[in-house]
């Protein structure tokens, strides 16, 4: 009798293992992956699961669902700083899975994990009687002592984010309720763009070694601006004034929310951005702008860090600061 | 307003900070974690995931299934020589789990992460309309170059397994059907103790230091002994001639195949031993032997590694290779 693989072996070596492009990884025919960071940085470790129906929709393509699992990871290593190195995958199938949708869900993988130097190191799959689920795990290096931390923003800081803000949260009200389109007065291009930036993230490697040399604080806004500076603000024992105004908007954001201007609430809380949150100090502020120019980002301010242990105010165009209904997304 | 923190990290600071007792976590304040391995040394990364009804009974106490899901995954790191260092953890909580249950589950995670040295570093809740389900990915280190590889076994090697075989596989019966400990003629003790073994394993960890000494392959034992010999096997592009009469049992795994010669099979293959399937070069068996003793954990020989690429031999009383209908677990 041969000695043949066993169907999960299979399934692994024809979908999974052309991804695992890393020596570490041993081509997935070991039960662990091994990983030495470079002599004098460090391993920064991240996990991020999505779930259908919390975290994307079931008819979503399998290819952006994996690239967005994968992306929402790789945001959180930039924001941190790091340089990605790999991932690990943990995926639960629902039954009736079909070899296609394994193809085309491994093919966004491998092209997003070869485009960002991000080789697959191992996993787990399974067979779920329930929803169909992704665990990925992130590992990327930094310099030793050089993660940037959430922690460090100091009064007088530049708040600052990269890309615009809100286009995912409109990209997905777009998807739910396709007749918004009209109702906000915007063109196809701009509807696609929105959904396409629900759907596909766009992680600001670029921008890790800016951070490094210029952020006195950091983060990836994906539970909404207004949470995530929150959450940012706390853990740096300061608060933060923002106007309003000067958040940067894509055109189809800024078109949607001229016809409707309660979409400003969505737009600073929805979440999703995958955008970076950070903070630099005022007097690096201007250099800190053509270094990430350079990395081919635009970075915009977009207010103050103060001190006190107040809520940041988002400053409206009365002066006065907005108070949300739900200011940041929360599974709890 | 003060900046009052979501409930979502209410529910991580009372719940999950205690265990994050390593600075790199900064406390589950910051959106990762950093590590860095000793000098000389390298990360061993492991994912692994449960899933309510698959992995688990639903009804099992919520501390068992932490340790479960933690120790599933420490038992690869142990069979590849690392020491446990770390873990994130992603855990999807049904709609309607209250605190007691949340409670319950990071007590028994607390007491593992403790006794194993294997703090938390990050992590990510959600809530899920669909099922409970737990992933775990757990980092170990190793002196660089030291992982101990499934492939590596040699013609002449013994081959060998830790502690017994077995009585996972037979505990899970018994919690299905309880009235099984009665026709398998069981004491109380050793019900209790089959049952045990199902709930929570015992991850080999001591063992790890002594592969590396001396185990020329290894792998933990998560999918049976026979299946997972075979994979063993495969990738070390050898066979193995195995006595069954030499794979170790429990008592109570004894007292029940007598009762029911027809256990053979679940025995062999059944899964979730988390015991150690390792080969080592003949002349080093007697002092390997040894060294598990002083690591306080019995190893038993079971078989010789052959050359070829047959299907390992498992050999009954008869002298003849027993074949199975399902010689492994698996999902596919």
């Amino acid at each position: 009798v041969k000695n043949t693989p066993s169907a999960e072996d299979n399934l692994i070596a024809r979908f999974f293992k052309p991804l695992a492009t890393h020596p570490g990884a041993f081509g997935l025919a070991d039960d662990a992956a091994v990983f030495a960071p470079p002599p004098g940085h460090e391993i920064v470790l991240k996990t991020d699961a999505v779930i259908a129906g919390v975290h994307f929709l079931p008819d979503d393509p399998p290819d952006a669902i994996a690239r967005k699992a994968l992306r929402a990871n790789l945001s959180d290593l930039a924001g941190k700083g790091a340089q990605p190195a790999g991932f690990l995958l943990s995926i639960a199938l629902p039954n009736g899975t079909d070899e296609a949708w394994l193809e085309n869900f491994c093919g966004g993988l491998a092209s997003d994990a070869e485009a960002y130097g991000c080789p697959l190191f191992g996993g787990d799959t399974d067979k779920t009687p329930g929803l169909l689920a992704i665990t990925i795990f992130a590992f990327g290096t930094v310099p030793a002592g050089k993660m940037v931390q959430r922690a460090g923003a100091n009064p007088g800081d530049v708040v600052a984010v990269s890309g615009s803000i809100g286009d995912a949260a409109l990209g997905l009200k777009l998807r739910r309720d396709p007749a918004l389109a009209a109702r906000w007065t915007l063109s196809d291009d701009d509807r696609n763009f929105l959904v396409a930036r629900y759907r596909i993230p766009e992680p600001r490697v670029a921008l890790a070694p800016v951070l490094r040399e210029y952020a006195s604080a950091a983060m990836d806004i994906s539970d909404g601006l207004a949470g995530d500076l929150a959450k940012l603000c706390r853990v740096s024992n300061v608060t933060a004034r923002v106007e309003i105004a000067n958040v940067p908007l894509s055109r189809g954001a800024r078109i949607a929310l001229a016809a409707d201007p309660a979409l400003r609430e969505p737009i600073l809380t929805g979440g999703d951005d995958y955008e970076i949150l950070f903070t630099v100090p005022a007097a690096r502020w201007e250099s800190c702008v053509k270094a990430a120019a350079q990395a081919g980002i635009v970075v915009t301010a977009i207010g103050t860090i103060e001190a006190g242990d107040a809520a940041p105010g988002l400053i409206g165009g009365d002066g006065k600061p907005v108070a949300f209904a739900r200011p940041s997304y929360s599974h709890f």
